[in-house]
């Protein structure tokens, strides 16, 4: 065993997202010395086959972290805010995936292929992006990179498993009841959501966005460093299982063209392009969920702005809207030697 | 029999939107003398029932119209292109639901809630505006004539039923081969539209936009009068069976506020007021398939634009998208007396 590799902890490993990336660590051949699992005291206790591995399901809780060397947090902001301080005292380094942190000043807030210079700078913590922010920036960045963004409008189309393994429950037993001729019920959703849009994601606050909606503006500017950046964004949720895609209208301060634009998002690291109209190649959900990259098509010159781009883009919640990213940030920390391991 | 009763075609009579011609012309008691349904030479000849009555398709053919009063065309832009001008020509009123006669500048492009007027200086043709345009002006409109509407930026959530009855059959045949562990096929869309999004409404041209993306801006613009509107449009198919639903960020010329917004719209007769974000309350497709009016809520202000306000709207692509806009047109030049029966 390679003593540069570490003790990673997983708190809420039984969540989609714990899921994956446990998956995603097994087949990136993440340096572990050992995974720990840790979950609510429900779960503790339990135990669970991760890659061939019998893991036993510990309780996240202070103390729980001596030793650690690294943490994924993705157990929701309440957790993230009762442990991940008490981690950081252990000398854990905590990669939260919730949104709890993420608007902390203090603590970088990290796309890889963007801001990698944020995760020198960190006290033990760092924050990933929301899941529409992600996929949205995939598209975005190598398009500011070359044109200056000043203004987006966006609108989501999200799937169920953004808001949980059991939502893609709820959904697939309402695709299973409509099948069968029988009633179609409804309790994670405000309303069915098989064969129907609902235009909420997260709760409304006194402005009549979402939280998902916001999540999006000031996210957007923090990760690209562009605190004046406009930004309108509509968050919906569509009965796709995984991947969320996102119609995006940019302004850019200076002027755009198509080819430039092209070669810009081919060229990106985050980014596959599938932008061929006449054939009818363009990303779409199904296409882009359990893939690495996201998809970016549909690029257009967009004459509603003085230089405007539209685009669509399709990338995998779970992945980079979620696991994918903190791997990768932990990765390349790993990589850069900024990340070291305590035995 | 009233003698003001009308002779009425209706070509496409076996297609979607033609049967929800009959449908609703019997639901709204329109004044039928007679109702001839038309549809192309293979289906010439089948009898069909109809609200309890027998009838008999006959071909859409040059000579058809003689004695019609009034036509509806729901056969698509080359049935019309064959043959509106010689129905024209026997006499008869046309309205078109095809997309062949709308830009053309003799033709009226009408909504009557929004340009009624126009109805008088037709020369015995008169368009209906594309699906997605409708729906999208009943949230518009009433935000418009109070603020003053320079842009929008618009993505639409599409139903299959605008594609037509066989996109209804291949969506039901996906789920029902999901739901019982068979493999998915697809044949009308290019890609599995059962838990994906499709970002293509209609074929590409040149620049990268669908002819329905171009529509809702041309069209938009010659409803409402206001050649210079600014409009970009993402139009994506969804897998929703039922009205369409669009998310519109615009800006105005004067300076908004949402308790107007709202009661504006409340009080515009196209559209019902769906908007309590504390009791998510918001129209959702489901909800609005079958109604005669289209739901907008969602209303906020939108920070992007220096005038803006963001909004939601949903509303059944086959009524006020389609049959009942055309039923609405030839009863509004019925009640100002601007259509004669001939005998």
């Amino acid at each position: 065993m390679n003593k540069n590799n570490y003790v990673v902890g997983i708190v809420g490993a039984t969540g989609a997202v714990g899921q994956e990336l446990v998956r995603l660590m097994h087949e990136r051949n993440f340096p572990l010395r050992e995974l720990r699992l840790f979950a609510s005291a429900r779960s503790a206790g339990k135990v669970v086959e991760r890659n061939g591995q019998q893991l036993t399901i510990a309780e996240a809780r202070p103390g729980a972290f001596a030793g650690v060397d690294l943490a994924f947090f993705a157990a929701g902001g309440p957790v993230t805010r009762a442990l991940a301080a008490d981690a950081v005292k252990d000398g854990c380094l905590v990669i939260d995936k919730s949104s709890a942190l993420r608007m902390d000043p203090k603590v970088p807030l990290v796309i890889p292929e963007i801001n990698p210079q944020e995760l020198r700078r960190h006290a033990g913590l760092i924050a990933n992006p929301n899941c529409s922010t992600a996929v949205m920036l995939m598209g975005l960045w190598p398009l500011h990179q070359k044109f200056g963004v000043k203004r987006i409008i966006v609108s989501t189309y999200q799937s169920v498993s953004g808001t949980g393994a059991e939502a893609v429950r709820e959904l697939e037993d309402q695709v299973q009841a409509h099948a069968a001729g029988r009633p179609v019920t409804h309790k994670i959703y405000p309303y069915q959501i098989a064969f129907n849009c609902i235009p909420q994601v997260d709760s409304f606050d006194a402005t009549g966005y979402t939280g998902e909606e916001t999540k999006m503006a000031q996210e957007s500017r923090k990760i690209m460093d562009l605190p004046d950046l406009k930004v309108s964004a509509t968050c919906v949720r569509v009965p796709v299982v995984r991947a969320h895609s996102i119609s995006v209208s940019a302004e850019f301060e200076r002027s755009v063209n198509l080819a430039e634009a092209r070669a810009a998002v081919a060229a990106f690291s985050g980014a596959e392009l599938v932008d061929e109209p006449a054939n009818k190649k363009y990303p779409t959900p199904l296409d882009f969920a359990e893939k690495v990259k996201c998809g970016v098509g549909r690029l257009r010159v967009d004459s509603a702005f003085e230089n405007g781009l539209s685009f669509w883009v399709s990338g995998d919640n779970l992945w980079k809207g979620a696991a994918l990213n903190a791997v990768q940030n932990a990765e390349l920390m790993i990589r850069e030697g900024w990340l070291q391991a305590k035995r």
